[in-house]
């Protein structure tokens, strides 16, 4: 069986002490072994700062960009490879690792077109010259420089490609060295990934490293100007949060984390409608898609009363129609989630909401999967609960159940309400809502944006093009207030931005003129 | 003698508990008592939250940009009793005061006129529609919206009305009601201004209440939709980063704390000349003006090693004109520092700085100030001491002294070493350098940029209207990475994000357009 290595210093390392078992979650067999402990992750670090670090700052950002076009290039050759690697290890099926392999590789070129914009310069300009003093002779210009630290990337199990490449592609073109750490339980996807990119030879060393395995003492060796990106739990955010390096040193930290994601529907959308098929569709996407298991899904769904009936049924015909089972096998829409761990933690969360809902489908998420040995596999069926007191449910917005599990809650159908409800999560990475009324798009956006990172509108003009609420758009800001953690990636060059520190510079302007533009 | 209530709930309040004395540093005589204990602070931030902050929203940029410039306006009657104030009750040359008062006057105009540019919207465009879909018709546009929650403000004791203006002009014009609480011991000058506003009725009930005395069990109410905007001490700020109550809501937390700016003198910089001129005159000045108690004091000097000797001569030649004494006096042009510990930890920060570095002005900071009674007051005299060997001088880098102290350290006079030095400071608001050789410059600035918040760049050109790099301007970012706290203040428009929520609203085009222009 393989053993995953960690890529530290420029060279795989083994590591030591007790082996970590990878396995297939749909069958509970073994698919390979991690170390990892007792890894000198503070020369990792010095070797990010003193190498990989010059060698990136030294290149333009068309330069930079060119690296990020080149890794996901890379994945193309090896694209089939890891669709099998993440149906192995991730209980995805074919449709859900295309997601996070071409997301991954999407990511990255988008980035590197960016960096073919952004050009020969190596300060990113931010907004114009603005006059300081009594002439137009004294001006203030302010730039991004790169951070001369390293980017320490913490990802979740979910998007082993994904979710490392979204933080990668911001990281390398804003000119920082990266080091790694997926979650072990599906480090397969990720391990292969950094191994094609490094027999590929295509970044400079220390630009990149990988830590597989438990994060042991790292956090420890962090610095000023370094930064932790952090994808997880809240839980675990919150450890990093408080952690008493990342507090001596100001260390920059990210957090996503977990949120409940709201979908709205307003009242003028009839269910049978363009608009109303596309929120009956990104809703079950959202429970299904990838076991329910993204950041981005859709937990809550608010529907006008009078509706209520009619979209449980609209959802309740669809969800029958998913086959459940070990993703290897074609006829299979939807795998296990990813751990034991995770299939109590969402078993657990599933009983908080049936104490304080009605069910509308899949009980308490009993199934019998297709093509897995009895009694094996981490495998929840998935869950449709219902209130018609969606304020005075407090299990629908306090607990985020990471699975194929939804709740649906009626309302009067005034944007005020809908609003009020959404904020009850206490701050979301994405809501969504349906409608084609644009005084109550207007009422319910001014009311919902201050708690949420993105806000997606679905309506009958973009029905046929959406990629629904749940999918992380490079271009789109990813990350939102709160309980999602109060931080933001992506969003084009503002995905720059954490990886980078804003600098006023404040001078003659003819001076200032030449140095911006590198002169 | 004035007792200092809090204004709370829409009402001046006393607090209980023993009184905390305010006193003149020059004389130690009281100035104004307060109390401030077992305040209900929950219901402040309730009342901010549910009054002020919808108050608030319901304006439009332009509306709240109106009350900036009223209450910049409202500053003016009332100037000369805040100036007396600042000098009795902040050890402040009348120089001093002004630079406070007028300080928070401009900027809060600033504000004003930003506010008339922004407009009749109540959400703020992030750049342009950006298409994501297979047409132009799927576009993301992102906007900033008000946090709803409430901005707690702390703030330093070394500028009551400044210190409080640069953060509530950004707050108020970004939608958030605010709750400020200045550091106890200089209270009377932000008392006296809330009491100006207050009985000039300019603000909506909720959007500006005040706490005078202890922060008690303030942060434990904080939620996730607040901000807690903090500049004071590196020790303070740990502690904040760390609150149980920060980490589990995610509050946002802005930090401006200690850094240890450097100056840098380049080597073909003559001091006879405009910028040699210039660079002397900023040193001085930081030095002395508010008794060297600005974060954004020039801290480090490094000169090259040949012209070492010439600096010394030149800065300790003005240090020897400067009097010092009680600012009640015409003559005197550096009173105290502030408070008694204050002085202590001065001298303490005097004593480490000798241990490792030659004196070369001022001794150990003894005085006999003018116009004070034998023994009384907080005096500490202009320092100056020197090192060459700044790269082992661990002292001149790790420790702030917040006072009229400066060490100045030579240097090869290569631009990478003198970034190399900052760069040991661990982060600062702001390096300047004095030169007029573009090469060199264009070397520092790139190197140097990651690690400080602003750059200040002196040459010949620029000399005769600078205002120095001490002076927070509002058109310019104020925060710096690591030591200094990666926060960021003002900036114009760029100071709203810490109170705005960014939101990627995705949709529809002609939708967007008609949303975001509040159609």
């Amino acid at each position: 069986m393989k053993t995953l290595d960690s890529h530290l210093g420029g060279a795989w390392i083994p590591g030591d002490g007790p082996a970590i078992t990878l396995v297939n979650p749909a069958t509970e067999e073994p698919v390979a072994l991690a170390h990892g402990r007792n890894l000198d992750l503070g020369g990792a670090l010095a070797f990010a700062r003193d190498r990989g670090g010059p060698a990136l700052r030294a290149l333009t950002f068309a330069e930079r960009g060119a690296l990020c076009a080149a890794l996901a290039k890379a994945m193309h050759g090896a694209r089939e490879e890891l669709i099998a690697l993440a149906v192995a290890n991730g209980g995805n099926t074919r449709g859900d690792a295309k997601f996070d392999i071409d997301g991954a590789a999407g990511t990255l070129a988008y980035y590197g077109e960016l960096g073919a914009k952004l050009g020969d310069a190596r300060l990113l300009r931010d907004g114009d010259a603005a006059q300081i003093g009594r002439t137009a002779r004294l001006v203030g210009q302010h730039v991004w420089a790169p951070r001369p630290g390293v980017a320490v990337l913490i990802n979740a199990f979910n998007f082993p490609a994904w979710g490392l490449a979204e933080k990668l592609a911001c990281a390398l073109l804003a000119g920082m060295p990266v080091l790694c750490k997926p979650a072990t339980a599906t480090a397969l996807v990720t391990h292969r990934l950094v191994e094609v990119w490094a027999e590929a030879g295509l970044l400079p060393p220390g630009a990149l490293q990988l830590l597989v395995g438990p994060a042991g003492d790292l956090v420890d060796h962090l610095r000023a100007a370094d930064v932790l990106a952090f994808t997880g739990s809240s839980d675990t955010a919150r450890s990093l949060r408080a952690h008493p390096r990342v507090v001596a040193e100001s260390v920059r930290l990210n957090v996503e984390a977990d949120s409940l994601n709201a979908a709205v529907l307003a009242p003028d959308v009839d269910l049978g409608s363009e608009a109303g098929q596309l929120f009956v569709a990104d809703v079950v996407r959202d429970m299904t898609q990838k076991t329910g298991q993204k950041c981005t899904a859709i937990r809550r769904v608010l529907v006008p009363a009078a509706r209520a009936a009619d979209v449980v049924d609209a959802i309740r015909e669809r969800l029958a129609g998913i086959v459940v089972g070990d993703p290897a096998h074609d006829e299979v829409r939807m795998g296990p989630v990813a751990t034991a761990q995770q299939a109590t933690d969402v078993r657990a969360g599933i009983a908080r909401l049936a104490a304080a809902t009605k069910e509308a489908f899949g009980g308490a998420g009993e199934v019998t999967p297709v093509g897995v040995p009895a009694g094996k596999g981490y495998f929840v069926g998935p869950v449709l609960r219902l209130t018609d007191d969606p304020r005075g449910c407090e299990p629908m917005h306090a607990h985020e159940v990471f699975g194929p599990v939804s709740t649906i809650g009626s309302y009067d159908g005034e944007p005020q309400t809908a609003a009020a409800l959404v904020a009850l999560g206490h701050g979301g990475l994405v809501a969504s809502c349906y409608s084609d009324d644009r005084d109550w798009l207007n009422r319910f956006v001014v009311d919902a944006a201050g708690w949420n990172g993105r806000i997606y509108i679905g309506s009958e003009k973009i029905a046929s093009m959406s990629p629904g609420p749940g999918t992380a758009l490079p271009q789109l800001q990813h990350g939102g207030p709160g309980r999602a953690g109060d931080g933001a990636e992506l969003g084009g060059a503002r995905g720059l931005a954490l990886y980078m520190q804003r600098v006023a510079l404040q001078g003659d302007a003819s001076l200032l003129k030449a140095l911006v533009g590198g002169g």
